[in-house]
Parts: C-alpha cells; sequence; structure tokens
C-alpha cells in the first residue's frame, strides 16, 4: 500500500459547508489525526483508526501523521475551516523540514471554509473590500507584533478578521486590542462578533467599537472589524466595493 | 410562492469545492443570475432559467435578482469562490440601500472556497500565518489607496494575497504593484503565481520577488507573496506559525 498524507479542512462546522473532496478522502483514509473536537466531527467505521490528540501539540501530532503515511497508511489530518489558515498546514510543513525522506511523500493540502468567511457570509459582507486576517493568540508570537499589524491594519484603511480573540487564560490581550482599535478607528466603527457560525451555537452581535466589551468575544468567536466605509443595510453589515 | 434572494459561491472552479449546501440551493432554485462563466457552471433543467450577464454590471444585476426575488422567484446570485470577497455580495447590499421592501426579502449568502485559500492549498499554506488581502484592480479604488495599502501591508510584515492582479487593459498597475513589492520586501522574498487553481489550467509558479515578472499574471493568477519567514521546503511553500 502506498501511503499519503492529506490535510483537509472541516469548515465551520456545519455539514454542509464540508467540500466533496474532503467528504471523499475521510472515506478512503485509513487513519484521521487532529484537535479532539475536529476529529469528533468524522464517523467511526471499520477500517478506519481515529487519532484524536490535545491542543497545543501540533508539531507532535504532524509528525506522528507523517510517520504514519511513511509506513503506508492513508492519512487525513483535519482542521476546522481551513487547514492554511492558523490551522495544521503551517505544522505538517514545520514537520518536513529536513526530513528528505518524508518530503518525498504524497502530500496534499484541501481547503475548507474558513471561519471568517462563513462569519462574513453570515453577517452579510464585511469583507466585500480590502482586508486582513490576523491571530490574535499571543502563544506564538508577540504582542508587539499583534499591536504593530493592528495598526497598519487600521493606517491602511483594511477591514479586519481576528482569530482565537480571547483566551481564557489570557484575556488581557483582547482588552489592549480593542483600545488599540478605538484609537485608531474611533468610536463609531462597526465591529462583529460572530460566535460558533454555522453551528446550534451561532451568535451574531453587531455593534460600535464604541459599544464593545471584551466579553463580546471569547475562543469559538470570530471578529471582524469593517473598514470606514463599512456600513449597515437592514440586518446586514457590507463593505461597499468602491474606494474614493 | 415565497421568493428568496440566495448569493452563492461555486468555489475556484472544481466541482469537487462545491459545498452540499450551494448545491443543494442550486437545485431549488428558479433562476440563476452572474457573470457569464459562473452561470455556465450551472447546469440547465426544466424549471431553472439561467440569466448570464457580461462583467462590470454588478449593480445592475443584484437589482434585476432582488426584483425577481420581490415577485416570488427563488433566485441564486452565483459568484466564483467566496461571494464576499471581491464577488457579488456586495453589490447586492449595495443595491438594498434605500429599498426596504428588498430588505424584507429572506436573503442569504452562502460561502465559498475563495481563490486564494485554494491557491495557498496549492502551494503549501503561505497563508499560514497573519495575511491581507488587496484587489489590485484600479476599477474600484485609485492607485494611491492601493499602493498605500501595499506598503502598509509589507511593513507589518503580513503574507499578501492579490486578487485581478493584472487586466490585458492596464497592466501597468501590476509592474507598479511589483516595484512597490520589491522597494519594501527586498529581492529574496517569496511570490507565488496560481493560476486557474483546480481547473484543468492550474499552473504554479514560485520565485523571488527579484525574478518575478509582470506577465507571470493574468487575471486568472492569484498573487500569494510570502512575510519575511515564509520559505520553501521540497517542492512547498509556508509560513512558519511562529514570530519572534
Amino acid at each position: 500500500m502506498t501511503g499519503w498524507l492529506i490535510i483537509a479542512g472541516l469548515g465551520p462546522g456545519a455539514e454542509a459547508m464540508v467540500t466533496p473532496e474532503v467528504s471523499d478522502v475521510l472515506e478512503q483514509a485509513t487513519d484521521v489525526v487532529g484537535y479532539i473536537p475536529y476529529v469528533a466531527r468524522v464517523a467511526a467505521r471499520e477500517g478506519l483508526t481515529l487519532h484524536p490528540s490535545d491542543n497545543r501539540v501540533e508539531l507532535d501530532r504532524a509528525r506522528a501523521a507523517l510517520e504514519m503515511a511513511a509506513a503506508g497508511k492513508r492519512v487525513v489530518v483535519v482542521s476546522s475551516g481551513d487547514p492554511g489558515v492558523f490551522a495544521m498546514a503551517s505544522a505538517v510543513f514545520e514537520a518536513l523540514e529536513g526530513r528528505t525522506d518524508w518530503q518525498a511523500l504524497e502530500i496534499r493540502v484541501l481547503p475548507g471554509i474558513t471561519a471568517m468567511l462563513a462569519a462574513a457570509a453570515a453577517a452579510g459582507a464585511p469583507l466585500g473590500h480590502d482586508f486582513c486576517c490576523i491571530n490574535l493568540s499571543d502563544n506564538l508570537k508577540p504582542w508587539s507584533v499583534i499591536e504593530d499589524r493592528l495598526r497598519h491594519a487600521a493606517r491602511g484603511d483594511f477591514a479586519m478578521a481576528f482569530y482565537n480573540p480571547r483566551s481564557a487564560s489570557r484575556p488581557e490581550g483582547f482588552v489592549k486590542a480593542l483600545e488599540v482599535l478605538r484609537q485608531e478607528c474611533g468610536p463609531d466603527r462597526l465591529i462583529t462578533f460572530a460566535r460558533a457560525v454555522s453551528t446550534p451555537d451561532q451568535r451574531l452581535v453587531t455593534v460600535s467599537l464604541g459599544e464593545a466589551t471584551p466579553e463580546m468575544a471569547d475562543m469559538r468567536t470570530v471578529v471582524i472589524v469593517g473598514n470606514s466605509a463599512t456600513r449597515r443595510v437592514g440586518r446586514f453589515v457590507y463593505s461597499p466595493r468602491s474606494v474614493g
């Protein structure tokens, strides 16, 4: 048997947003690897071994998946959303460094509906113009880098989408992010909190930056900040296509 | 019959990347509206009227779709990729301005796999860290705004994805964009040209900014510029998860 490794995106939660090519490789897999809640989305069946693992062990998980593929298994590494956006794809490529044996394997990435696009769709079209996508977690970069990027994004008048806005262990980061955004964008800028989009727990709130409070976000929330032209129409929020 | 309007993303080209929820609404539709090549991707069937229209008539197309939904039709407005990323969703919301009758309709946006995520997946994971998404077309904004955003994106050390990099009628914009990028990022920064991803015409080239030429892009190309840490491993390009 020739092994392979496919890094696949399961989308934000709804089964109706899983692409057919991802469903197809899950049917062909002998092994599925990933963070516990994502592996839980894959149905058990004969001939399939599920390998759920905890958060923050991405590199170990990637190496274990590559070992199995090298041993002839058909391995799918699952991420929620898109595997290339703050998810498992980069970890797998990091694990390939210096391993020409693993680099010779069949390895593919299958995209998925990433959370910010599902959130934007649920809200209207707040990312309908140029935008930035920023991971607010300070696990893998210092706060100074996050702050610098927030200021550049605001000064370039980009809309912004934030992943991992607020961890339970370090909630102060998002407090600071909101302060920076109010300084740069003023109190009237629209901000959308989109929690657990496409699941039964979906909750969508749009307020102004002046009204926003840190508690409106948690780790299941994607936050979208509009650009200077982003506006409401009826129950929707959108960014116009034109500038100037 | 109660009409509705759904703005749906068909993904970058491959049928295997069309989400089940999008396939499902296309089966329920009485009318499909969109740019000619995107409507051509929808199979004809009894009870379905196809309304292909030319490029650059987005607002007229949106109004026509809303008229039909108001008259009781089940209308799907199709975009390639994701309808909320430089596509039809913003045009539909613009058309809702001042029309409280249309605002009362059932209107939904269904996300799709946008071109930059399919391109990133094909290349590896160049968008695996913070990134900006910029439409390089100057149809709807002046060059000065594009240049300013390129400089902010580069100075914030974002990876970047560019849509509509180079039009046949005004190819000089992309020449200038490459000059700005070389000034800001230096000649060694990696740049990926991903043409017609997921279709039989797919072509993927990664070079350094110093080697990049404007002819490497056309209107079917998504261009991805890495951040300062983006690197090659084997045949892949990726952005590491950590900074600093």
